[in-house]
C-alpha cells in the first residue's frame, strides 16, 4: 500500500492509472486537461486541480507526458517539486531525451528526491492490459523501492544509471520505426506480385519475421486503419532524438537515418495525427501507382 | 500413412525429415552427399544413393534445397521427373525465385504431377520443433492433399495459385533483413550512448521491438555468435530475389535497397559463411572504431 500520485491521463496515462488502482494502492491524478482525469474518480481516484496537489504526500510520483520541455514544466515551473515529500521517488514513464532524464535527476537529488527514467513501450493496448516493457534508469535502491508498482503496469527492468531508460527506449524506438518501414514494404512487395497481403501476413505468423509490429501495425495497413495507437508525430519526435543520440555518438544508422527522412515527409503532407503504421501512405506516395489493397483510408476524428 | 520422398537433408532437411518420420510416415532420403543423409536410417528412413530411386511410388515428394538451379537440376536433369507417379504432388520447400517455381509447376503438371511451392520461415530450431511458418501456393486439392504432411513440419497457409508462396518468403525474408539491421543499429547505438545491450535486449522483450529476430538474432550478436543458422551468402541470394521481384513490379523499397547493398558489402568482404545476424559487423565496419561489447567474435568453423 503506496500513496501514488500520477500526472498525465492521457492515452497512455490514463489506463495505467486504472492498474495501479487494481493492485490496490493510493492514487491522486492531475491532468491538463481535467476532463481527461475525470473518469477516473468512479474507479477510486482522487482527481486534483494541480499537479502540486496531487504530489503532495505522495511516495512515488508517475509522469506520463508528452516530451521533455512539458516535462520539465510540469516538474519545475507549476510548484510541484517544491511539493514533493525528501524521500519521495519521482518515476518519469514519459518518453524523452537522455540528457534531460540526467538534469531532472540531478535537480531532484540537490533537494533529497530519487528519481527514475523509466519510458515504457506497448501502446495502449499494453497498458490496458499491465504488460508494458518498462525500461528504468537510475539507482537500484531508488528500482527496488517502484519496483512493485511498476509491476502493476508491466515488466520493468532496471538498465543501469540515468538516463539509460530513455536510452533503451530510443533503441525500442529505432526498432519501432524500422520493422513498420520492413512491414509496409514487405506487404507492398507481395501485393504487388500478386498475392494476398493479408494470407502472407497470416502465414509469417510464427516464423523469423513474426513481431508484434507485423501483428498490429501489419494489421493496421490492411485495414488501412491510421487512428492511432501511436501518432506519427511521436515517431518523428523519438527519432529526431534518436538521429541527435546518434550523431553526438559519432555513429552512422544508415536504416534509421532513411526511415527518418521517409517519417518526416509523411510528417510534412500533414499524416502527423495518424497512427505511425501510416508510413505506408509514404512508401505509396513515393510509389505512385501502388496501393495496398482497395479499401478506403479510415483518418483519425 | 502416406508414402513421402525428401530431396535435400541439410541443416534444414534432415530436422524436418526427422519431424516426418515421428509423423508416422514411410519416408524416403537422398541428399547429394550421402553422409548428410546416411544418419537419418536410424531413424527409419528408407537412404537412397539417387532422387529417381527416393522419388518411385512416393506419394509426396518434398525438396529441400539450395537454390532455384539446384532444385531445377534434381528434379530434371537427374530422372527424377521421368520417375514420379502420375497424381503424385511435389512440394518445394527450398526458397527460389517465383517464376521458377511456376515454371516448375507448369513442367510437371504437362506429365500428371501436382506441384505446391511451399517454402519455410523459422530456422533449424522451428525446423527441429516442427514449428515452420509454411508459406504455400498452388491449388486447393494439392494444398488439401499435402497438409497433413506438412503439418508434421509447422504451420502450412495457403497464399494462393502457384508462386505465392514463394513470394510470401520474399516479403519474409525482407522483414528479416531489415530487421536485423534494426536490432544491429539499435543495439549499438544503446551501447554507444552508456546502456548494457544486453539489459536492452532484455527489456524490450514484450514491447512493440519484440520479435524473433531480437529474441535470437539479437542474442547472437551480443555473443558475437556468427556460426550459422542462415548464411550471410544465402540472406544474400533472397535479397537479390527481392530486389528483382521489386524491379519487375516497378517497385521502389528505400529500405530494402539499403540493406541488400550492405548485406551485398558484407559479402563481398568475405563473411558469406556467417550467419546474417554478422550485419553487425557490416555496421561495425562502416562505424570505423564502433563494437558491441568486447567478447571476441565466433566465426563458423
Amino acid at each position: 500500500m503506496t500513496s501514488i500520485a500520477l500526472l498525465g491521463t492521457g492515452l497512455m496515462g490514463a489506463p495505467m492509472a486504472v492498474c495501479i488502482l487494481k493492485a490496490g494502492h493510493t492514487l491522486a491524478v492531475w491532468n491538463r486537461s481535467m476532463d481527461k482525469a475525470a473518469g477516473l474518480a468512479a474507479q477510486g481516484a482522487r482527481v486534483c486541480a494541480t499537479p502540486a496537489e496531487a504530489v503532495a504526500g505522495a511516495d512515488i510520483v508517475i509522469t506520463m507526458l508528452a516530451d521533455g520541455p512539458t516535462v520539465t514544466s510540469v516538474l519545475f515551473a507549476q510548484g510541484t517539486a517544491a511539493a514533493l515529500k525528501t524521500g519521495s521517488i519521482v518515476v518519469d514513464m514519459s518518453s524523452i531525451p537522455p540528457d534531460i532524464a540526467r538534469e531532472h535527476a540531478a535537480t531532484l537529488a540537490a533537494q533529497g528526491v530519487l528519481h527514475l527514467d523509466a519510458p515504457v513501450s506497448g501502446g495502449t493496448k499494453g497498458a490496458a492490459a499491465g504488460t508494458l516493457a518498462i525500461m528504468a534508469g537510475g539507482t537500484e535502491d531508488a528500482f527496488a523501492r517502484a519496483k512493485p508498482v511498476l509491476e502493476s503496469m508491466g515488466r520493468p527492468v532496471l538498465i543501469g544509471p540515468s538516463g539509460t531508460g530513455q536510452i533503451a527506449k530510443l533503441a525500442n524506438q529505432a526498432i519501432v520505426g524500422i520493422t513498420i518501414g520492413a512491414v509496409a514494404e514487405a506487404l507492398l512487395l507481395a501485393a504487388a506480385n500478386g498475392a494476398d497481403p493479408a494470407k502472407v501476413r497470416e502465414a509469417l505468423t510464427g516464423g523469423f519475421a513474426d513481431s508484434m509490429i507485423l501483428k498490429q501495425h501489419g494489421q493496421r495497413m490492411l485495414d488501412r486503419a491510421w487512428a492511432p495507437g501511436a501518432p506519427v508525430k511521436t515517431q518523428v519526435k523519438d527519432l529526431r532524438t534518436i538521429m541527435a543520440a546518434a550523431k553526438s555518438a559519432g555513429l552512422d544508422l544508415p536504416i534509421a537515418a532513411r526511415v527518418t527522412a521517409l517519417y518526416e515527409d509523411l510528417l510534412a503532407e500533414g499524416y502527423g495525427n495518424c497512427d505511425h503504421s501510416a508510413y505506408l501512405l509514404e512508401l505509396e506516395h513515393i510509389n505512385p501507382g501502388k496501393r495496398l489493397g482497395d479499401k478506403p483510408d479510415q483518418m483519425p476524428t
